[in-house]
């Protein structure tokens, strides 16, 4: 078995985890329903009360005038810059480099829009103001993902956010938000959902990362814009007759959790210490500004894989079901808080930071 | 309350249906769901075993080298169309003027991949090989739909698609079976899906129609289309972290429906002969040949409402939730056999269309 089947099999085999709200598995579909009302209507094709309800609380908790229901964000996004592209008669946007658009889409926006992308910041932080004046080329509308995920989810201050909406008003650019996990920066930012998300002309959301529901995302913007997007839904096949396994999951956790990100924040500063404690161990932020974090090894893949598996089988709790090799030899995963943590009983959580510790200040 | 209101409300208050599977509600998840282990691993982003067994039994049904599961039948039929014009650099393609890319899909094939469409025979009947030999322009793909659902379900004979087959493979055009309803028109036809199939260089099928899934869809081709399948369907955002609501509920009910089409096509004709047999009241086609119809009425929609709503509420019998206007001061619906019909008493079927023909026999 090689090091990486190892790793994940180990960690499944364990009884708790540091990351996320539990197994990925039918129990979730299972519990959302158990209460629901077999009688209950199917939305049909983006009407009906379950879609309608759901998407008015949306708008309501994002402050904008309308909000749709996607089977997905990649979908939701590319929607949003078209519109804002079609508006300004400019096909191009800018992002970060590690956007969602450019590593994980194999290239839809380009390829089904034809809009170009200019790529802001270098990869290793976020987007400030200086990179939105330097721009040389004129753009239709700006993304930000809020906070910046293949950088351990790192974000700017709000005051820098507030600097870049400030001129791109002036200049007539539109502000896209990335909010996937909008939620779980609500915290940090000491701010509602709906005073991030007026600095936007349209945001998107995840149900299923710190909400952890099935699938599916949530588009928010003013009435026109909405207009606009449901027809784009419709074409790109998102109109599903039927959304209901996914957005009563999303409620129904969205109830249980949404109250919970400023826990799962506290939680993440905590384990981010206990990780920055070991040798050779740091994480990405190192305080966290959100649920989640990269944690980052000075030791090869190979050899860290095969620790964290021991660790894995001697104390019953997972710690990475998966590493990714980095620049010099090292390697790192992700870490996203949910309700699994505080399920681990302190005494073994204790004992599987001693055991990293001892293994990762062995000579190499 | 409007007729149409009326109609729907008097309906849904109906204990038997002639049409379909059931209501259209959570029910159809929790049945399909109630056995299911809550161990069972989710899908990842198209992969894990939930979602390649179920394309592999699909690859097998439709014998093809390999099959993808899609949220939607829009999204999976764009893409194959789109495959095809850059295979052969040209794009064009061809299909019926009531195509549901051309009628349900917000001009999707235009917007998203500035594909044109040429659209073959006129609107009354389905597209026969003269349509496809007097083609004046060159097209990369020829999009069949069987059966024709906007006019009734009516099909061409399998001679006449053989004919169309060998007609385009000598010219190098590609074909793509619009098969929402494949499972359905094999009874007629007297062929094996793999047998219907192997006409088409790619086939789509429904699992919400006859099979009575909750939504989603399957596109099957060879080994190196479906690959190219798998990347577009990311690019759309088709390719959701969790897809298994649907291939659970559309494994459940294939399994239970698959071999039920037969029936529900003697069921249509069966059904069909009584619409005729009331005055004014005729199917499209007179003799369905699978187990969908028209039902158009020779009366204005505002009173064959009143009237439906009136058996309705008589007999407990649900003949139609909505009219559609169509020329001449006619209306007409759509009859899809399924489950419901063998549920309805003889006596109580046999007074609703006693009083059908009473009130439609009564001078305007």
């Amino acid at each position: 078995m090689s090091e990486s089947n190892r790793l994940a099999e180990s960690f499944n085999q364990t009884s708790f985890q540091l990351s996320g709200h539990g197994k990925w598995n039918v129990s979730v579909l299972k519990e959302a329903f158990e209460k629901v009302d077999e009688q209950l209507d199917s939305d049909r094709y983006g009407t009906g009360k379950i879609i309608e309800d759901f998407q008015t609380k949306m708008a309501v908790l994002t402050g904008k005038e309308a909000a749709v229901f996607f089977p997905s964000g990649t979908m939701a996004q590319q929607i949003a810059l078209r519109i804002w592209c079609d508006e300004k008669a400019l096909k191009k946007v800018a992002y970060h480099p590690l956007s969602h658009l450019e590593v994980h889409e194999e290239d839809g926006l380009k390829e089904l829009h034809n809009i170009q992308s200019v790529l802001l910041a270098d990869k290793s932080r976020v987007i400030e103001l200086e990179d939105v004046t330097g721009l040389e080329e004129e753009i239709a509308c700006l993304l930000l993902e809020l906070p910046q995920r293949e950088i351990g989810g790192q974000l700017p201050s709000f005051e820098s956010l507030e600097q870049i909406v400030a001129y791109c008003q002036e200049k007539g650019i539109k502000l896209h938000l990335d909010g996937a996990r909008l939620l779980e920066v609500l915290p940090y930012y000491n701010k509602s959902a709906a005073e991030v998300c007026a600095l936007f002309d349209s945001v998107y959301l995840s149900v299923y990362k710190g909400i952890g529901g099935i699938a599916g995302a949530v588009l928010a913007g003013a009435s026109d814009f909405i207009a606009k997007v449901k027809l784009w839904k419709r074409r790109y096949g998102g109109d599903l007759i039927s959304l209901y396994p996914y957005i009563v999951s999303a409620d129904y956790y969205y109830e249980r959790r949404a109250d919970k990100m400023g826990q799962y924040y506290e939680d993440a500063k905590e384990l981010a210490v206990m990780f920055n404690g070991c040798h050779g161990v740091s994480t990405l932020p190192l305080e966290p500004v959100s649920n989640m974090f990269h944690v980052q090894f000075q030791h090869p893949k190979a050899q860290v894989a095969e620790l964290l598996s021991d660790i894995h089988q001697q104390t019953g709790i997972g710690i990475a079901n998966y590493l990714k090799e980095v620049k010099d030899a090292r390697c790192s995963y992700e870490v996203s808080l949910g309700d699994m943590y505080r399920e681990i009983p302190k005494n073994q959580l204790i004992e599987a930071f001693q055991l990293l510790e001892e293994r990762m200040k062995q000579p190499l």
